[in-house]
């Protein structure tokens, strides 16, 4: 018995980042490759850490008087056509339906990339009255963008996600929606997945195909490297009347409704993934791990020791914890390195010279830390360590952020910054393209949003000189 | 102000049941139709319900150790081929991706219409020892089926569900999985939404597409037409052999596991509606209703009355219940009306000579009964008002059952008890082909299931008077 599995080794991140993340994403048995090119099945246990996810931001959007529906995941060609803006941005990289059953479809249908003409369309037949708005939907599903280069979470052709869709009868309440589901975001990244963002706006080349303004929390990865967490967009009116949605105002006329859409994706685990994992693995946030604890006895072949660690494992349970024993006959040295592989948050050991000494051993997965717990204080210890792990992580994150997000002055300073130390470039903007488009070939970064928290670092363009509008980060993205 | 809203009017189901149907799905707001043809939109209302169904049976699977996955959506033509018999059942009613952005694919995709082979194409690379075994799981998704005739929940080409997948070490395991999952669909239906089953096995000519034996938990609607609502499969080892799914046994040699899969649909909605709806509409089981219980003001512009009825709803939802109150300014009749539609399980009604009384009004959907109740025992009494409304239904549902479940001892009986009665005919049955093909062409009559719980009747089939092996129920299917 006792056939000793094999330790799976990762790469190290400093070594290449690149394969470091991909071997947490197998070796953690997050993700599968599927023998569809280019899409990916999501395991038991990466799907658990989504679960979690999902649950929390739903409760999150229910509060704020949001309601889910599901909505055709086929649209006709000439419904996505119907704004122009929209099918110029997604349909290169649409999957087409052009057949049902043996028979050729007399017009090919788009596999969802996002469903903004469905809803429109929805809501052109079923919206009357001011008295109806607003109409606060969203929807979980998947969706599919025809991407030639795919990596699990961050880009492939089938991901999960859920999409908000509202409606409103003035731009004031849109606008505020905007900012709402962006700052829902802004807390879910910071409160829940202990990453810290920078909330912005995007430039006119980096909006939402269609929107008037999108809306974005961004962040920094362990390469550095940036990622966008979520998005929120306002349409105005715009796909309201390209759509012909219209209800009766107060004042007894027809009028458009002001929209507005805002999505987050499964790309939420690869941001984890690589803002807090480490050599030997995933670390997960506690308020998203699917095993906030588990419990590993120490010698169990001995008298009572199984009994005291399954005691433990009801406890922590009856406590509200999500808590897993690991009995099997691995070594504790494989068993160990297993669970960190995870990401589990926090490890409890128990064995005979703790069960004399009436203690058990808690051990951080964040930073290693090891608390030795009177047995009497079991749940208010883990329940306290949970949090420290949760906010260390966040603290950690934080730390990245601010040390690598630097100011400069010149389109030189900020390719040399960007070489030499890598994160987030901050700079005056004229507003121009053209300097956005000589940021990307010069120094290969693009903007990534002009931060809603603005400061003054001059009075020009670091690109071109002229007088600048606005502040502005860039980088290297995801 | 004041504009009186019209009290929608729906068919009587005694006039034209199928239209009495139609008219709630789309007048209690459950679902609307799409701009793609034989589609539909699950509203926030009907979504809500879809919700609760989920949640419910969710944590079922849980408790069982099933875990949920996301399998990609489309699977290539090649792996779908693998299994001659499931190509043959499926294959026709695919819709098939033969684009991807600009490209013509090399292979068409069909988006799925049942994921048995994604699932074993992907345990076919991830199984390796029986340590490993049982792998017990789940997906909540959409499937397509391209459907000549489509109706809201019963049929249409795309639909909600989940369907379940495992492999186990043995065949014994398997089948007493397919077992437990057919009870817990029937526990679901019978304790849930309150809707009587029989559980039983389906003919060859009836099974899956594939599997070596389905079993099935038959329900009866109001009309007195069956609908199969909801089916659990055992499929042996076939597609483990078919998609090369091996692992090593405690023996050290190859081995093929044996496979289940079981799945449920937003098709339960439709059973729903036809199980219990009456013509003033829905009538939903409290265990699944998005408002349990609405609060209606009486003379709600009287001093004090909007504040007592908001007390009893914060009263309420402290107490766990999904509760609302409605103070727009609709007429009391709109009022009722409306959430009558719409199957609020029970309504509670409070105006100035209650609040005098320190009372109120609370009315069952199900039967129209009214009970005054002290104010100070609300929540005792809703809560045993919402347990009659959840018995009350089931008693009747199973009274209908009861009721128009008939014996017959000839093909020519059984074809007159289905005209003059409707419901159930049950019969002895040799088992052959020709029987059941006999009974549908003559009688109108499907084969339902042969129930786990037999009867003898007599020894000879109703059809063809050979000697009988088993006791079957027909009847006229949605």
């Amino acid at each position: 018995m006792a056939k000793e599995k094999k330790v799976e080794q990762i790469t190290d991140m400093e070594v290449d980042f690149a394969q470091w993340y991909t071997d947490i994403c197998r070796k953690a048995e997050l993700v599968e490759y599927a023998s569809v090119k280019g899409f990916t099945i999501l395991r038991p246990y990466g799907y658990a850490i989504w679960e979690n996810m999902q649950q929390l931001m739903d409760a999150e959007f229910k509060k704020t008087g949001h309601v889910n529906v599901a909505m055709p995941v086929l649209i006709p060609e000439s419904l996505l056509k119907k704004e122009s803006e929209l099918v110029n941005g997604f349909a290169p990289e649409c999957a087409w339906v052009t057949m049902g059953g043996n028979e050729e479809l007399e017009e090919r249908l788009a596999f969802r990339p996002t469903s903004e003409t469905m809803f429109c369309d929805h809501w052109s037949r079923v919206l009357h009255s001011y008295r109806e708005l607003p109409m606060l939907y969203n929807q979980w599903c998947s969706v599919i963008r025809w991407e030639k280069t795919t990596r699990p979470f961050l880009r492939s052709r089938e991901f999960w996600w859920q999409e908000g869709h509202t409606i409103h009868e003035t731009a004031e309440e849109a606008q505020a929606e905007t900012e709402q589901q962006l700052n829902c975001y802004a807390d879910f990244y910071e409160n829940v997945l202990a990453i810290p963002v920078v909330r912005g706006r995007k430039t006119e080349k980096e909006k939402f195909a269609g929107a008037e303004a999108t809306y974005t929390v961004e962040c920094m990865m362990k390469d550095r490297k940036a990622l966008q967490g979520a998005t929120s967009h306002y349409f105005g009116d715009k796909f309201s009347r390209a759509y012909g949605v219209t209800f009766t105002g107060r004042d007894n006329k027809l009028q458009y409704p002001f929209q507005t859409s805002w999505g987050s994706t499964t790309r939420m685990i690869g941001a984890v993934i690589m803002a807090h994992g480490d050599n030997n693995g995933l670390v997960l946030p506690p308020k998203i791990a699917p095993i906030q604890v588990i419990i590993l006895p120490v010698a169990q072949h001995k008298p009572g020791v199984l009994e005291a660690a399954s005691a433990l494992r009801d406890r922590l349970k009856a406590a509200g914890v999500r808590v897993q024993m690991d009995d099997s006959d691995n070594s504790m040295g494989w068993k160990c390195a297993q669970y960190e592989m995870k990401g589990v948050p926090l490890r409890v050991e128990i064995g005979p010279r703790d069960m004399e000494a009436g203690q058990c051993v808690l051990v951080r997965r964040n930073d290693g830390e090891k608390t030795v717990v009177a047995l009497d204080a079991l749940e208010a210890a883990v329940a306290e360590q949970l949090e420290l792990v949760q906010k260390g992580l966040y603290e950690k994150a934080k730390k990245n952020l601010d040390e690598h997000t630097y100011a400069a002055y010149s389109l030189e300073e900020a390719k040399e910054l960007q070489e030499q130390k890598g994160g987030f470039i901050k700079t005056m903007w004229c507003g121009e393209l053209e300097c956005e488009l000589k940021m990307k070939e010069q120094a290969g970064m693009s903007s990534r949003c002009m931060p809603l928290q603005q400061e003054k670092l001059g009075e020009v363009c670091a690109c071109c000189g002229k007088p600048a509008k606005t502040m502005i980060y860039w980088g290297v993205a995801y």
